[in-house]
């Protein structure tokens, strides 16, 4: 089959792998329809993560599945398929208390690459979740959204406790930011605050809900948020960045007793301690429990009451991959959906 | 009248000092009938904390309403009262959030100096809560604990999301932590292990409801509070202490999407961003709003439900301060009440 392969900063290449089989019973293969480039695959391209190479690329995928083991119970062969970037039985205390990205059996989908025609998803049964009926195409590319960056978008804005009455002011205007206003407005924020530069993704943070537009960033956006807020901040801040500067943007933005829910993955961040206790906010973030909300996700998606999709503003062939990479690298491209 | 004053590290006295007026109509004057000597004086008082000398010490206090200004109204003359080491206004967005310590108007105690005879508080009306009946002497010393420690262990508590069928891992064996372990009791926890290392204290933690002590601290210490919890780690973690170490240890013993309610004013404290955000909890703390749970408390201890004043393991007369604080400093006294 054919898959992305990442040989080391910059190098990204579309060769042959081998196709994936049924290892243990609880194991499902899919055909993958749809899958994309994350924001956090830029990391490596960049150099910023130091990765064994040469490394399968993607964790974000949906599909139709192939082949299932003898212990799969909650998925059918032909059945469309869509699952978040950690494999997780969906059954341990862990899970049940809403953090499958942190399953006692999680696995990575990143270490096995779902840039590629095939996939073996291990814990099958925890992991994915079928639509009732085939999606369409807007439907299949919003369903791929929630594979990660809707689905993380999503555990942010919660983890920031947007809801009514709520001003929600969201640090970062790529996918995950801009997926985090669609849930801010979806669980009921009353004002949602951007900060972008970029008039494309201003136009699109509108489109998902945002309320108002700040260009500056750091501590002149933190003043923004103040002054738009009566002086105190706001109630909840999503931070979907990973950078120093971003982190202490968020916490500055957020008023005392505010929360902030952060899934930047974050890099060379270190929070000053006495800082953060004088600041008073709730913080919670990490790696998004995506499997959480993808039931919800996908309902909502189905019956085309939100359109996520509409994040993805370049679609390439898998073989031209390296296009994608190139194009999200340099900003022309937010969010590239690979197609097969 | 007489109160006392820190010179600098290590140099207590008592002093006569100006008595106060009534300076604005929203003021009262209080004759303090205790105080007490706060875990956080140490870090001045072992020149940790760069304070302006002379500096009239203390934060916490009960006594009795001698004279209020023009526009008070809810304490009179005659009143016991009880109030937090932050004045507040209760009224503003941030008070009616329950963030009291970061009210609009705040106004830290600490700069008045309860440990004298005669204490002006400004917002009167916002800060004090008035017992209806005179206080026990028992009743009294629990009142006191409530003015700070009890009401910051029971703010950590709730910051941890304490609960029924919750495991609670409390962080620090001083006055805070010990009545955290006393919060989580009372707020239903289902297990409460206490980090503690010297047998008096042990034997005042179970006295307030731990079910479990850990000799061990640092990563030692979180491996065992993962023995006793299925390798998970604590739902819930209260941090009493505020050192890097302190810290790790409570961020490493919470289970992904536990909670992490921390009250010590962090020293030199960095938090590593990767860190925590692959941990996935939850953490919030800070200056603890006393005066949200204040009516509460109140009402416990004047029923005599719970005794948090067994915590005062010294009583000396004002004069004797200095003494107080080397008993503290040296730990020959877990904490220091003064009276006059």
């Amino acid at each position: 089959m054919r898959g992305v392969i990442m040989y080391g900063p910059g190098d990204v290449r579309v060769e042959d792998r081998e196709t994936p089989t049924i290892e243990a019973p609880t194991d499902a293969i899919i055909r993958v329809t749809s899958a994309c480039i994350c924001g956090s695959d830029l990391w490596p391209y960049r150099g910023q993560d130091d990765y064994g190479w040469p490394a399968p690329m993607g964790h974000e995928y949906v599909g139709v599945v192939e082949e299932i083991g003898a212990d799969v119970r909650n998925v059918k062969v032909g059945d469309f398929v869509v699952g978040s970037f950690f494999a997780s039985d969906n059954t341990c205390e862990i899970c049940r208390a809403g953090y499958q990205s942190r399953c006692v059996h999680a696995v990575p989908m990143g270490a096995l690459g779902t840039q590629a025609e095939f996939l073996r998803v291990p814990l099958a049964d925890g992991t994915l979740v079928a639509t009732a009926t085939r999606p369409t195409p807007a439907q299949e590319r919003s369903l791929l959204a929630a594979s990660d960056v809707l689905g993380t978008g999503w555990f942010a804005a919660v983890a920031a406790e947007a809801g009514p009455g709520k001003t929600v002011a969201v640090v970062g205007d790529g996918a995950v930011g801009l997926l985090g206003i669609l849930a801010a407005r979806e669980l009921g924020a009353e004002r949602i605050i951007a900060f972008s530069r970029h008039a494309d993704r201003q136009a699109l943070a509108r489109s998902f809900g945002a309320t108002d537009i700040i260009e500056e960033r750091g501590d002149a956006g933190m003043v923004k948020v103040k002054e738009l807020t009566g002086g105190l901040g706001a109630h909840s801040v999503i931070e979907a960045v990973g950078t120093q500067e971003s982190m202490m943007q968020a916490i500055r933005s957020t008023r005392p007793g505010g929360h902030v829910g952060y899934v930047g993955v974050s890099h060379d961040v270190e929070l000053p301690g006495l800082e953060l206790f004088f600041s008073g906010v709730h913080l919670h973030g990490g790696p998004a429990p995506v499997r959480r909300f993808l039931p919800d996700l996908v309902d909502l998606i189905m019956r085309d009451l939100i359109d996520p999709g509409t994040v993805f503003d370049l679609t390439l062939p898998i073989e031209q991959a390296a296009e994608g990479y190139r194009a999200m690298d340099e900003r022309r491209a937010t969010k590239v959906l690979l197609t097969f």
